[in-house]
């Protein structure tokens, strides 16, 4: 069979990362997929730039639309990342009648539903498997090898940033800032960290799972969002007392009422496999009807993992050259058809139970003051622990475990606890997920 | 668009959950596939034997020959097992113009080389995702998901009860045939189990895996296969205080010299996610060039997980269905044009570290003698240790962790050891497997 032509859109980390796979393993890809994959041109932002990747043979310019408009181009791997630029040359590539491979999990995030829509009226995949968790086929798995099942909920660690440093924190009893630094310097954080640490990426990327999970559209504005930069090394240990470990997850879950979408530290039972995912790596536990429990672990960034999910993506592609755009698998994993308009359900309808962590002024009447008013809101207590009394500056923190309970009535507690006079500090709180 | 029709061969456990899972998501399924999946025929041994799931409105019969000679069933699904009657109904099923599912290990692992070659000259597919690992997708992953990779190697906990035996062993302190009982009480085990607990049925399994992870013939003759009747408590107690856990594995390793192939159990360091895998649960951790270790976690067995499996291979089917064959996902991951005659390699020549637990007269001048005999074999040894002095009967455990080493200069030294006066058992060996 004819090889089939890419375009490659952007040659930063993950775009060399392409290109070396498809190189490297030319062999073993072509093995696979029954014929030649060759990149024909390239965009990039400096053509003068010096690469590391052999280019021998391959067009390069500075104008993205030049491969846009190829005729011979059979599929556009957009590789540069960000809604802007990226969105004009995915929109043209599917006018042009080309098929669409991404790694760009914020244009998928943001603009998924016009692309999808615009790519069924004429046809064409785009496929994003490297959007979410790098090299972890996580959307084939759910959009393909979970296909039999109602999804029940998804949890993910889908930031390696944030797993890092709160591994860090951990393993080497370090602060928040002394890791960040760090990460920076190893190249695990970007110079401004925002998108990673303040759970935007976490958040896009969970966007993006949970459509496919229950067949939604794509709704990043009804993520609830918190990073990870209120997490102390003091919350770590008490944590670990109590016998968890603090995550930052992704979880999306179906309900009676709709769709709960949120992205926030959370505290893990110590002994569930999620909770020993450490480092920057990355895994989502899915929770399914027939199926049970199934765990996908693996690297969710950095040059190869992600051009592994980018390259697996364009055979599939190529697989499905032929094959009739009624067949294709759906973009969300259901036929346009059949996607289903479940509301999300706001934040303070959520239940889960909390980790709360406050200072009071270490005197007599100061504990019953504070589970009055959890009782008063409904709030049952499971445990109460008192720390650094060793301190001796008569201040000691309080560290509470409450049962299940409404996010609004523990929100209303703590707005009341924070209000008294012997509380000297503001509220942590850490939602506590059993993931069972 | 028009119903596919389904013919079911064998209504035991999966066949039972594969229906059950059909019925109760059919507007999931539905949604997912563009159109509807209906069950025609079913074929079963004993029609009389009453049922737990609804065949209300399909024709049941127990000639499994109906099902597969009805020219309106388009995908004939085998579920009944075992390499004799399966082989005849798969094989006349694709002579009649049929694509396949099947849950058969045994089947594809024996008789897999033949049946895709006469699939392949007829453009049909057979798929098998349920026969290894039951509902994790782990064959999509390695064989779609992982397709841009050189896979270096694999190694699974792919047999249930035999994990299920070493954790409770492990965590209740009992011995394995106690542990047996009770597995096969609760229908964790056959009341035949030899299958399981002699690692026949992890074979199978590592011979599915090992061909599309490699692109190889299937080839089950070459695998070394070692079951786990031979692991004492004491071995499993042993381990933790060095750090390990015992674990079933098969393991597929790619070297210079060609493909090892062996199932057995092995000692795998505490603190590596797979190590965390308990009780029926099966995972798989695949080390590949470009996206480097990813790892698959789920339930290996049951009604539901595996009618998970089945029911996904009927939808991915089903999409395939106008596909050309040549753009078909290869049944073993390459193109039967592309798969490479590596020779597997002998046992003797694999190298790895061993524990070595033996019963010694406690004496001066015992160790000596052992560990002299490694030396002699250019053998490094890496820690020893003395145990149940306690005992008082004059006899000692020693355990001897090995630094690498190959397989039969280990033998070697175990068969020079064992002939010592002093030493007063046979040897235990179990292979380290480091896994990184």
């Amino acid at each position: 069979m004819q090889a089939v032509k890419i375009g490659l859109i952007g040659l930063g980390t993950v775009g060399s990362g392409t290109l070396e796979i498809l190189q490297r393993n030319s062999r073993e890809i072509a093995g696979r997929a029954g014929r030649e994959i060759s990149v024909k041109r390239i965009a990039v932002k400096d053509i003068s730039k010096p690469r590391s990747v052999d280019t021998t043979g391959i067009e390069i310019s500075e104008d993205p639309m030049s491969v846009v408009d190829d005729p011979e181009i059979d599929i556009v791997v957009e590789l540069i990342g960000g809604d802007g630029v990226a969105r004009d040359v995915v929109l043209r590539a599917i006018e042009n009648g080309k098929h669409v491979v991404t790694a760009n999990k914020a244009l998928i995030a943001l603009h998924g539903n016009e692309i999808f829509q615009l790519a069924q009226t004429k046809g064409l995949m785009v496929a994003f498997e490297a959007a979410v968790a790098g090299g972890i086929p996580i959307i084939k798995a759910l959009r393909e090898g979970l296909s039999a099942n109602r999804i029940e909920w998804l949890a993910g660690i889908i930031n390696g940033t944030c797993n890092y440093i709160l591994t860090r924190m951990e393993q080497d009893g370090l602060d928040f800032n002394e890791v960040l630094q760090d990460a920076q310097s190893l190249g695990y954080a970007e110079a401004d960290p925002t998108f990673d640490i303040e759970g935007i990426d976490a958040a896009h990327k969970l966007t993006i799972l949970a459509s496919i999970a229950f067949g939604i559209p794509l709704q990043f504005n009804e993520v609830y969002i918190e990073g990870i930069t209120g997490i102390t090394i003091d919350d770590i240990r008490y944590a670990r007392e109590l016998g968890f470990r603090i995550k930052h997850l992704g979880i999306a879950r179906r309900k009676d009422k709709g769709i709960e979408l949120r992205v926030h530290p959370a505290m893990v039972p110590m002994d569930r496999l999620i909770a020993n995912v450490n480092g920057v790596m990355n895994a989502a536990l899915v929770q399914a009807d027939a199926v049970g429990p199934t765990l996908y672990y693996g690297a969710g960034a950095g040059a190869e993992p992600t051009g592994s999910a980018v390259v697996a993506d364009i055979i599939d592609v190529v697989r499905a050259l032929t094959t009739d755009p009624d067949n294709h698998v759906p973009h969300l994993a259901f036929q346009p058809g059949a996607l289903a308009q479940l509301p999300i359900i706001p934040m303070g309808d959520i239940e889960t139970a909390y980790y709360l962590r406050m200072k009071v002024i270490n005197r007599p009447g100061v504990l019953a003051a504070i589970t009055r008013i959890f009782g008063d809101c409904g709030i049952s207590i499971e445990t109460i622990l008192q720390k650094g009394h060793e301190a001796g500056n008569g201040e000691v923190s309080i560290i509470i475990l409450t049962q299940q309970a409404l996010e609004s009535q523990v929100m209303g507690a703590i707005k009341s606890v924070e209000a008294l006079d012997t509380v000297t500090s503001k509220i942590t709180a850490i939602r506590l997920e059993n993931l069972a």
